[in-house]
């Protein structure tokens, strides 16, 4: 059962002002159209300002702007969205399990435990590994050798941190991330591949976010690297010696290639297939589906991708793909042609 | 060893009727090439007709009009692919293993336990689990705080399934599924992003089956949903607040993005980005690799994507798609000038 | 601290010759840009040239021809990058824990064990597995009844292996991988989907690597094989009844369709999606991202794929794609006129 606030104290809370019945008691937040009387909601643009007098919410997070037109009881906000959030959070603080360590857990020598972490059920410590205080390393996790985990992180059950990683503070991991895995790197040889051994390691800043089921190998040599704030969704893929810059997001089952350097405060968007060795400016966007084979070393918004249409259009239009540069040229003879038989004329 | 049928008892159990000796024994089902005389076998349509005489098969699944041309035996059926699928389930009935607690599980208080499940090795389940009667959970699983998993359900080792998640009857779910974990929202502020706390869950209904390494993410708010039937392939992504409707079947690697609306009997082929905030009606099916940025709202057969052409070909045509809208310009040029020197010479 | 070694001794193990002081220590590798006198690097290719006299590297692998204009220590090697690669494997060789069955393991009756298998914590053995001499099986894997894992292979934490799946000798698995779960087929019934039990296995080759969260699937009926040498990336599927041939590379995010016959030697690029009951050349090369819908008979390279660009031009081309037939056809006509229009004049 989450704490009731009372409009002030959550004003207090979240730097905000409000704006009627300071004593109103909220109890839960809830989308506008759903919000009831003891709950919070908010108005994130002036596309959902027709919903403002027909909410039954007991309090909006408003803009001061929007809030003069308003009859009810407010928060009055710069960032409504953002200090939606903050009041969720308020609301829902994170679960963490109670300090401690399960007795399944198989510790080994010479590993070094915060204060108050807590170390679930079967989990495995591999000698060398420290895990700073108050973090939370979830059932069936395993930590190989010299990992090091920063305080007040959070890892889901079944990470899987390959020995010498290192993860800051304040980390999130979901349940079936793999850090530190061998690179893919092979050299061939008469009969085959042989396997380059892979002997750097990963590095990931403070306040990093790494989704369910992503991987992110271990260097050649060297380090992978996410800078601090870095926020990664489900199934992504990143290799060797990738280096992502602070605050960056990518979503999710975007695979980037080794050795290839994104900036930061880069926004990368799901399905994207980044080739290695390019380099990425800070503050790149990059759109869903997106290929990316060569540096993009502006700022800006870049795109690729083809969207759907009914099949037998795409069918047809998909084999003209195939003549798109031989249709290039005969448009330019066309040109030429007509520009000809014009000069003919005069 | 599987148990012998003769022809007879097939018959019976999947309400077709026997051509031929019904007391004739069928010790496995084989591939029409391979078969032998104490085998089964299917024709699934007419292009295979021409194996019909030459099999070596001890009898053969066959439409009635097949049949006629056929002198060996036959089980007659209108669904020749069908009843061959229920009578491979006969001979290899899905492997379950014996009910009971492995020692080594790890259980909370407040747990509910149906009938006869098996709870496997370093099982770990948190305060309010409730697992349906008869249902399986594998070695290593993970079921946090509220799951529940209906009866009759069968988890393979090392399935995650984060807090509040609620899964139906007879499920099927593939090791390395994550359900549960967080949706990827996040607000921007002045020196990072801020982490919405996901506070909703996951809720599947009966009979779905999920792939192995697939992750559907808990709702940022409410639930993220799919309904009886859904069938999802291996390495999936399904974001926060997706609804899927039942029976709805998608293929391996497909990524959909957060509040996407599938509908019902959807069929969704393999790695495909399907983007957020969108509506696909029912019955819709949409070819591997599509990229969906728009609502589909009518049935039918989507497609994207540009298929594999040899390289230096490919080299050119990609080019000139950068040059597409230049080109379709061009070419509406041409067409008025053309036209203009036509109107002349009249 | 790994084992120092002279130049002369790094020329036996690795079969190449010393030009220079062969008594020279070298005590690690790094690239030629980072290394010091005490350490050894390589140059791969021609383009490096100019970094030969800057180095401070304290030995380098050249060929012949590059060595004659170098003063200093070196090693000849017709492939200079193999002889780092295999010099990188002395200094590092591959970690493997101590022999030994950790006391939590979970062990069937009927289980059979080589000479100096390492058994980790957590692991389960279900009966009728066999494990090579010398093989390592991680803490948290799971090995389903009967399978077989050959000599010398290194399972990491938490692979999952499900019944009867064969694996050859000197495997390397990444953590997360899932082998020999159900393939993805239903028949369509009245009422949904009827499950096709998949009652093959997944067989593997010698010398196989299998990065993290990477699965392949079981056979429906029969094997899903993959040859010698093969190296898989991370987060790929392999579906049922996939085949590949010896010593065919596949990078990261790629799936591959059911019954997909890979050639040998093939070099596949990440994210790449191929469809299914088609055949693949021995020694073809598939750059990123490719979409391959029909069958390759000869060996080469292939492509496709839009690479991003500018988000509003993007928009402008993506939107011309779907008039692609149409401006083809306009374009033949606008041919046909102008061709009309020029025998008017002769």
């Amino acid at each position: 059962m989450s704490k009731t606030w009372t409009l002030a104290e959550l004003a207090y809370a979240t730097q905000t002002t409000v704006h009627g019945n300071a004593d109103k008691t909220i109890q839960a937040v809830a989308s506008i159209e759903q919000a009831q009387a003891h709950e919070l909601s908010y108005i994130r643009d002036r596309k959902y300002f027709n919903l403002l007098n027909t909410s039954k919410a007991g309090a909006l997070i408003l803009t001061a702007d929007l809030a003069v037109q308003y009859q009810g009881n407010a928060l009055i906000s710069n960032n409504p969205y953002l200090t939606y959030a903050r009041i969720v959070t308020l609301f829902n603080p994170l679960y963490r399990p109670a300090a401690g360590i399960h007795p399944s857990a198989v510790i080994a020598e010479e590993v070094s435990l915060g204060a108050d972490v807590h170390i679930g059920a079967n989990v495995v410590l591999e000698s060398g590994v420290t895990v700073g205080a108050g973090t939370v390393i979830s059932a069936g996790c395993y930590l190989g050798r010299n990992v090091q985990v920063g305080a007040q992180s959070l890892l889901y059950p079944n990470v899987m941190l390959y020995s010498d990683t290192e993860i800051g503070e304040r980390a999130i991991i979901h349940s079936g991330a793999i850090i530190g895995a061998d690179g893919f790197g092979f050299v061939p040889e008469p009969t085959g591949w042989y396997k380059i051994p892979q002997i750097g390691k990963v590095i990931l800043g403070n306040d990093v976010e790494i989704g369910a089921n992503t991987c992110i190998d271990r260097a050649a040599l060297g380090s992978t690297r996410l800078g601090d704030g870095v926020k990664l969704d489900n199934l992504i893929h990143i290799a060797h010696n990738v280096q992502i810059g602070d605050h960056t997001v990518i979503a999710a089952c975007t695979g980037i290639a080794g050795s290839a350097k994104i900036g930061s405060h880069c926004q990368i968007s799901g399905m994207c297939s980044i080739a290695g060795h390019l380099v990425i400016a800070d503050r790149v966007t990059i759109t869903g589906t997106s290929f990316v084979i060569n540096s993009i070393l502006e700022p800006g918004v870049y795109s690729s991708g083809v969207t759907v249409e009914e099949h037998g259009l795409w069918r047809k239009n998909a084999v003209r793909f195939r003549q798109l540069d031989q249709m290039a040229r005969r448009l330019a003879s066309l040109e030429k042609q007509l520009a000809e038989l014009q000069n003919n004329k005069d």
